[in-house]
């Protein structure tokens, strides 16, 4: 693999980077408590943007569907991890059922699904494949691009026990976000779900997230002594949102203003010469729908309605009725002509692997993860666990073990942001709201 | 990497690689609940021998020192499970210290400490090396056949603090097996010393060792319905032994006459025509110092000075006063015309790597870890974790899965002796005596 250049403000990643193989036995003794503390989700990715002068996260997703994209030789390393994963959730377990998303003609996802049961498989666990899917009433099976199969199963319920014709599991893992809300089926089961249901789109919010992740990236900016900023991206979240309806427009509107007024005094702080922009986008929600890159507060009160309906909905239909604003963190990866995103893989609390999504048809200042975007995967070559202090802080171990440590802070948020919403589930209320709907706030300042 | 052939009675063997693999989940269920109820020891490496119609380990290192032997690709294997031994043992840790054997020359062995210094930093520790030879009276640094460089540093003890000078590490990490008994200056650390004292050679006895994988066989056998044999040696135990006086004589012989005769009556039962023999080795103390390969008690009566020399010592001049005899396990895995032995890896519970020690000059029914033995060591390519189930049996893939189990059985085996070893350490008295110094009694039966 050809590392992705970083064609612009190398020289201030370079820093960063530095900063982070040096600070390293910090790092992880502060992780390693920090995992005493709250336990990671299940599995997760991370979307990261890398812009020379700022390596942040900018997605955070609980139900990884890439595990195609990995290395197949980090398998090893999935599996052991794992192992571990499945040791803390029930190690009593030797059944699992997977639930995926209700695809049947995506190739790449199903190969995904047939990567995890395989993960799941040699972890030592017998795995069958429950689908949601109401028109698959009998056992149905989906060839794959590799020659494989795969086996969807429709769900069978006895009292509070999930599990297929004939297999009673002892845990259910959720490779579905649950975008279109908790299925009944799903409810006060006895089995352990993984990751749990509050942890999909129907009630979880990106915001929330990103309002952990803000707490995170301040205690780790003391610990190694940067400016949180460099690993985060300011951010603010507008409740009331009706597009179609053009309410909460000016909400809307003033965020973008907000953000992208901080976001100029950091470029100058920084000597930056770019123009700010921002990323509005859905505050629940995946799969890159309702995505706009915005570098002016007009952009958004002129919305024609071809716009708004694109913003309106995201993926099974899901309203939009609050917005997340988030600055936009320039790619300055590329590979050849085309920009280039890391996206990292986590077990439990170990980096698995990664790839870069590579786009020929987007501009950097753009997202990569939009609806209809053909991404080319270029699976990492290495694992993110071989720093070399020795070598030049880009070589290829020690940019991977910094997306590797960045992709960790925001899994210890996604950790904190469940934390929080097991307690607003369990008291039958909605998600903490940390914005407020209407305040005018910027998180990350 | 060619497989080494299994030249005889494979078809046997692909029974209890076929039961191994049919019985995946059920057995790593099991391990999983083993691992909740006993502490896996940091480290450690098992010999294996693979008879064809038999799996069995025939010693268990608890200091490995071959982590240069590992194929470099499983280094992140090391690593992950590093960062989950060092989170059990002492997650607050920042600084570890390694001490050694009292080698300078052995460049291999100076290469498998680099690696252990490795894996360790890039589990995020700062490491130093600490050396008990007291020659080393300032930093030394010795330069690694690879071009680095390894440096040892003699110890500096502050009251019940053990480190280097300038550095006070939290925990300190034996790869030294004590075979010179328990140096004062590791006596009362206030620091986490692991492996613990009693794991080394000075108490730790193999038919302890033995006795305690005994008990583990037999769950095993029960749990997947094989005879527990398959994966276990026959052993007895003598004390008081005085080669040189020719003292306990009878005793040894007599435990051959019995070894032999309850592996003749098994190799009947099993229509295996081969000769038993039985390897007669020091019950304290590594090295292959002090190993026999026996198949008649005369054989025991009649040594020779030169013999009994031979069997007198072991490493470190440590004197051999109890002895093991122990079921021969042929080999019948050879690498063009020379035999081959598996040795497995691990750190913590898993499985990390291994390879073959393939050895031109012995024979399918010595030991070929031997004084003075020039072995070559042959990477594994394949990890012990991706067994598939879909495939011949003994493909790589699942003859590495089947190593992966009986080593896991013998690494089980470790951690209940020393919990037995802590108790006996604890209230001051030696070692468990499974056997008694004279009693006639072949475990295993």
């Amino acid at each position: 693999m050809t590392l992705p250049q970083i064609t612009a403000q190398s020289g201030r990643f370079l820093e960063l980077e530095k900063r982070l193989l040096e600070a390293q036995p910090s790092i992880e003794h502060w992780l390693r408590s920090q995992w005493l503390e709250h336990t990671a989700p299940f599995y997760a990715s991370v979307d990261l943007r890398n812009s020379g002068f700022k390596l942040a996260p900018v997605d955070t997703n609980l139900f990884p569907g890439g595990f195609n994209n990995l290395n197949p030789e980090f398998l090893p390393l999935c599996i052991q991890a794992a192992m571990i994963a499945l040791e803390k959730v029930c190690p009593e377990a030797r059944g699992a059922l997977i639930i995926p998303e209700n695809h049947t003609r995506n190739n790449f996802y199903l190969q995904n699904v047939a990567i995890l049961r395989n993960i799941l498989r040699r972890a030592g666990m017998k795995v069958r494949i429950g689908t949601l899917i109401p028109e698959i009433a009998s056992p149905t099976e989906l060839a794959l691009p590799d020659g494989g199969q795969l086996l969807l199963e429709p769900l069978v319920r006895k009292g509070n026990r999930l599990g297929v014709e004939g297999f009673d599991p002892c845990v259910v893992l959720l490779n579905n976000d649950l975008s279109a809300g908790i299925p009944k089926i799903l409810e006060n089961l006895e089995q352990p779900v993984i990751p749990p249901l509050y942890a999909g789109w129907s009630t979880r919010l990106k915001s929330n997230h990103f309002a952990a992740y803000e707490e995170v990236a301040d205690e780790f900016g003391k610990l190694i002594g940067i400016d949180p900023w460099v690993v985060n991206p300011y951010f603010g979240a507008c409740g009331e949102i009706n597009f179609q309806e053009r309410q909460g427009e000016e909400c809307l509107a003033s965020h973008v203003d907000m953000v992208l007024s901080h976001v100029q005094r950091k470029y100058r702080e920084y000597g930056i010469d770019l123009d700010p922009f921002v990323i509005v986008k859905a505050d629940a929600g995946t799969y890159g729908m309702g995505i706009m890159s915005v570098k002016n507060a007009a952009e958004v009160r002129d919305l024609n309605r071809k716009q708004r309906n694109k913003m309106a909905v995201v993926k099974e239909g899901l309203q939009v009725t609050r917005v997340m604003v988030q600055e936009g963190v320039y790619t300055f990866e590329s590979v050849t002509d085309a920009f280039a995103e890391p996206v990292i893989y986590m077990i439990d609390h170990f980096v698995v692997g990664g790839f870069y999504r590579v786009h020929t048809a987007r501009g950097q200042d753009e997202s990569l993860n939009a609806p209809g975007m053909q991404f080319v995967p270029l699976a990492f070559e290495d694992t993110c666990l071989l720093p070399d202090p020795e070598a030049s802080p880009d070589c290829a171990p020690n940019r991977f073990y910094a997306y590797g440590v960045v992709a960790r802070l925001a899994l210890l948020a996604a950790a904190r942001e469940l934390e929080q919403a097991a307690q607003a589930f369990e008291a039958g209320v909605g998600q903490p709201d940390p914005i407020g709907p209407q305040a005018l706030k910027v998180a990350g300042v």
